[in-house]
């Protein structure tokens, strides 16, 4: 199937889902189904989830909550008619006490009876908001991912849920750092407005050229950087946490809702 | 009349226009009739206020239009049921051929049938947002003027109205500074958002502790500077123009409207 054929084929987050659901979609999401919000995964044991919830309302920036499950009930009406957490993600991260242990495209022989499942926001409908607006978007542009680093920012913590802050970095003009400061608060669910802008070394990154996650920054002349809260957060408290089982979304393979990716 | 007794004095723009007109008060309104919106003041004769109009509305971040008078009308009635802006203003400054001539503190001699009045924003309302989100405003800290600084960035003329853009300059820790973007986005009356961050050289200016108007700048340590579209700008473009004759306020020395300085 070529480019144009998968943008065609997956024009909303229904159906995306649904080939997800039937294992013929166990790639990445970023630009599909666009103008649907898409989200952060974390599945987590209900004996952790209370702490959880908690950490992500005293994170709202790396965590903005989009939407959180019943106990055991793999649905999630608020965020789409047929969501089967299960099933509709195209690949699931599965931590095993804090670290990565497996990668799987369904959950059916792990889900548990006491799984809650949080949606947090990220940050695809900020980009395709800058695209909108006629910013240039440095990583898109160098078809990399975007540069993500680890901050000496610690997050509030909530029960064993802790630990630094991890920012993405996108550099651009003055001006179009302005815009993008400017549009980036009108989407609090695309982790808001930055958190830092200039100087990496002020929130503890030794070395700009070296992310501690996604690929080398492409910083042109003049461009000043700006950091944004990750979504990546919440899987750094998951390792600071450490608890027995874990799962989330594997990087850039999220889950795609039926929320329009607009203001708000 | 002490500092609190003068603060009391003029709760309201009507209060304070009300002294101006009476002929006792004549100093500075920074800080006077707190949430009322103040305006720099421009009085062209009509052969000219259709060029300046279309100046105005073709650079509306150092010109923001509040208001435009009828021809030889000294009223603005969209502006304060009372005013008079023959009398309502602290000081005038008189440009004759595009230079400063002589400092008024009425303009009854001086009316002439064809004047217009312009009121355009100033960022009086803006620093008074700064102030109540608890954002540090360095120059107000240290008892000082804002440095403004002529820039090498063109206004889009009209008539002969034009030249360069003059900016105020605020530094702020960057957190502060991504607070005090979206906020002046927000009140686009006030200049809206900055022009420009960081590098002062990337927009002609060639030593930021020297000013051009205005007082030097204190800089802490990490700041950054954030350069917003001033009110002066206007200014230059009636220096630009050499009109024979123009009025403007006495820089800090403005009216004060009826309008409410909150968000709009």
């Amino acid at each position: 199937m070529d480019d144009a054929a998968t943008l065609q084929r997956f024009e909303t987050g229904a159906a995306l889902r649904a080939a997800c659901r039937a294992g013929i979609w166990d790639r990445p999401t970023s630009g599909l189904a666009q103008g649907f919000q898409q989200g952060n995964i974390v599945i987590l044991p209900r004996a952790l989830a209370d702490d959880f919830l908690r950490y992500c309302t005293r994170n709202p920036k790396p965590a903005p909550i989009l939407g959180v499950s019943e106990p055991g009930d793999p649905s999630l009406p608020t965020l789409g008619a047929d969501i089967d957490i299960r099933t509709d993600v195209p690949r699931y991260r599965v931590f095993r006490d804090g670290e990565p242990a497996e990668i799987l495209t369904d959950l059916n022989a792990l889900w548990r009876d006491d799984f809650v499942t949080f949606v947090l926001g990220c940050s695809f409908s900020f980009e395709t908001a800058l695209l909108r607006a006629a910013i240039p978007v440095r990583h898109i542009e160098a078809g990399r991912n975007v540069p993500m680093y680890k901050t000496n920012i610690e997050t509030q913590s909530a029960g064993p849920f802790g630990g630094p802050m991890v920012v993405s970095m996108r550099p651009f003009t003055p001006a179009d750092a302005i815009r993008a400061i400017v549009l980036s608060s009108y989407l609090p669910q695309a982790h808001g407005a930055p958190v830092h802008l200039g100087d990496p070394s002020a929130i503890g990154i030794a070395d700009i050229a070296t992310p501690d996650f996604g690929e080398a920054p492409d910083i042109h002349e003049g461009d000043v950087p700006v950091f944004w809260a990750c979504g990546v957060t919440p899987q750094s408290a998951i390792r600071h946490a450490r608890p027995p089982i874990a799962i989330t979304h594997e990087p850039g393979h999220m889950l795609v809702t039926d929320l329009r990716a607009d203001i708000g």
